[in-house]
């Protein structure tokens, strides 16, 4: 049977090249990034130069980048590390309605510590509008955070005007106000740099760009302090202790570049294809409605709801046909809980359990969308048959939805 | 130029049989262990079968197994995890003079806020008394956090007789005392056994077995309760949120089954260079004195300290000829402090600054015992004739130092 990966939100396949470039620390440079012996030193100028090749993907400095285990432990260091560092007695956070799971989690975290939280609502399309978050600043705000992109819809946020009203607040006195964004999603798919975006933090994950789980980073801004999470040896300047994971980092610099110099070619091919798989579904099935907005999105995410289907029937008919899809972020598996992304966007409880995420990757070619269309057609025939939701939802109005 | 790895505390190379199980899930089997469709199943698989394999190691139930990114973030998560699940207001730690960093360091992030500590003095061979552990206990002791073997000396600790007072203690109705053992450097090493020890956390690393950097696992006793560290989606069971490192997992998994299989071969090889590698220093170079008990201790540990010499200028020595040692732990490595672990044995600064810890690893042979033994005579004889320490110490007592 033929398999169509179509997960690449979830997380992707490692590149051969990058495979290529972590070997020889799988194998002969096994030192320890922190002895001072040679196999050490070996295993540290690795170290340092993966470092300056995910600086560059973001415009940041070398030592402004901290290595983590993955995106989950860069959003945790970001927020509660700066949580931490600030004026004890609490403050407040600005947050948005549509965050990744384990920046919901710690601040929800925070807030039972006493912070008090704003949770903007977004646009229709799952924008947050700046002009909201601006209104809910407040005298003792003291972190905003809010993705770069969104995991399950790949909305595009306005981080870089959030950026300079956070610089303007700053330039007026402000000693504690940090930006943090979740650019897990975006990194590697779009152009990231910190200084025109103006963000304080800014977190990575190495699986969503080729390169392996376990490894992700956090970009800290000079002169941003922030209480480290995770203590022990002096290993990335005292900010995070624990042998650093030498064979993963490797990896994960081989693919920033990578993902750096080969942006725009990926981008032009998966948004063709992405595209190409959104007409055809438009045209070949009816009742979709397309997730998140039409053109500030990342390239390789499309989110559709089909009506009378559950999603998660959807996602195992297709898998039985081979093509892997999935009905919100992979964090969020376990819960029966319709995606709180797809609520924030105000559609109904229906909708949002039929949602499913298609998610493209540089090596999905035009056959993969073919055959993931026909298995789609397939799988939902099938399913609107056997609906217990049947299709008399059809004569409901459908409102401002648009459709794919 | 030879090359002799005499470091395997600080970190050991991969085990081609390791590498060759993870292969893998760098290549074809890339799914996200929290997805739904086949690509994420397989993951799942994989996931749990090295959780099985990591149980058998300590005869622990695999959900009683917590993947994390290393020892240090299992030190971490025991620690904090308990202590921030315990009644509110603080209460008492009792912990060891020798541990290694990332359980000190925690350890006083939390007497920061407010929770006492007993740091319990060794014996000059580096043993806790267990009787100091007794006299230590209070009302309000929620932890005790003593390693299984040390990382710089190699000694192995009362760990039963610890665990032992901890159930009795529990057995007369204390509901809130933990035993905690970091067994980084003991595991794969010597046998272990959660029940037989009767410890409620034990953490474990898997790159001092022969698998890679950046992963290692927390045992926690069903039952115990924690709190979690790092928060988002619900992967481990809710105890430690982040999509699972699979392919290092893997790799975790077979090393801990190859190291329960070869344990006793390894051990016996080891043990017979060390051994040998020991006596040929004592015969071959004067004014050497091991630091650590004799027996008690782990079979691929040797601790020497070197009189008239700084270590760190002996390791530059050795490693010019290839030999790769350590002062003390890689992650304190950045330090210009004497090894605090050599210093709670009552050794002099001196003494302290001359120690250099050998580590033998199972790829070690006869002809590595040599080239080091020769490297160490000439690099002695070298910093001995320069050393601005001179040998007028020579004419000191020597008190009750055993010579090695």
């Amino acid at each position: 049977m033929r398999r169509v990966y179509l997960d690449h939100s979830a997380t992707t396949p490692i590149d051969s090249r990058v495979l290529d470039a972590m070997l020889p620390y799988l194998r002969e440079k096994f030192g320890n990034a922190s002895s001072i012996h040679q196999f050490g030193q070996d295993a540290r100028a690795a170290v340092d130069r993966a470092r300056r090749q995910i600086a560059s993907l973001i415009n940041a400095r070398p030592n402004e980048i901290v290595f983590t285990s993955g995106g989950t432990e860069a959003n945790n260091l970001a927020i509660r590390g700066i949580c931490d560092a600030a004026p004890p007695g609490g403050g407040h956070i600005i947050t948005s309605a549509i965050e990744h799971p384990s920046v919901r989690g710690v601040i929800e975290y925070l807030e039972k510590q006493g912070w008090s939280v704003t949770r903007l609502p977004v646009h229709e399309t799952g924008v947050v509008r700046v002009d909201d978050v601006h209104a809910a600043l407040r005298d003792n705000t003291v972190l905003i955070s809010v993705m770069t992109a969104n995991n399950e819809i790949g909305t595009i946020q306005p981080v870089s005007e959030i950026g300079a009203m956070v610089r303007a607040a700053r330039a007026t006195g402000r000693k504690h106000l940090w930006f943090h964004t979740d650019a897990v999603q975006a990194a590697g798919r779009i152009p990231l740099d910190v200084d025109s975006t103006g963000c304080d933090l800014l977190s990575l994950s190495a699986h969503k760009m080729y390169a392996p789980k376990g490894i992700g980073a956090l970009f800290i801004r000079r002169g941003v302090r922030l209480f480290p999470q995770q203590v022990g040896g002096h290993q990335e300047r005292e900010r995070r202790a624990g042998t650093e994971s030498v064979a993963n980092i490797v990896a994960f610099g081989t693919a920033a570049e990578l993902a750096q110099t080969e942006m725009q070619g990926r981008h032009r091919q998966i948004k063709r294809l992405r595209d190409r798989f959104e007409n055809e579904v438009k045209t070949q099935i009816t009742d979709v409605i397309r997730n998140g907005d039409g053109d500030c999105r990342l390239s390789h995410v499309s989110n559709i709801s089909f009506r009378f289907i559950e999603g998660e029937g959807l996602l195992i008919h297709l898998d039985l046909q081979g093509v892997a899809v999935s009905t919100g972020s992979a964090c969020s598996s376990g819960t029966l809980e319709p995606s709180p992304v797809i609520i924030a966007l105000g559609r109904d409880e229906e909708l949002a359990r039929g949602a499913i995420r298609f998610s493209f990757g540089k090596d999905n070619c035009d056959d993969d969308v073919d055959y993931a269309v026909n298995a789609l057609k397939r799988a939902v025939e099938i399913l609107r048959t056997i609906s217990p939701l049947g299709r008399k939802s059809l004569t409901m109005p459908e409102g401002s939805v648009p459709s794919v």
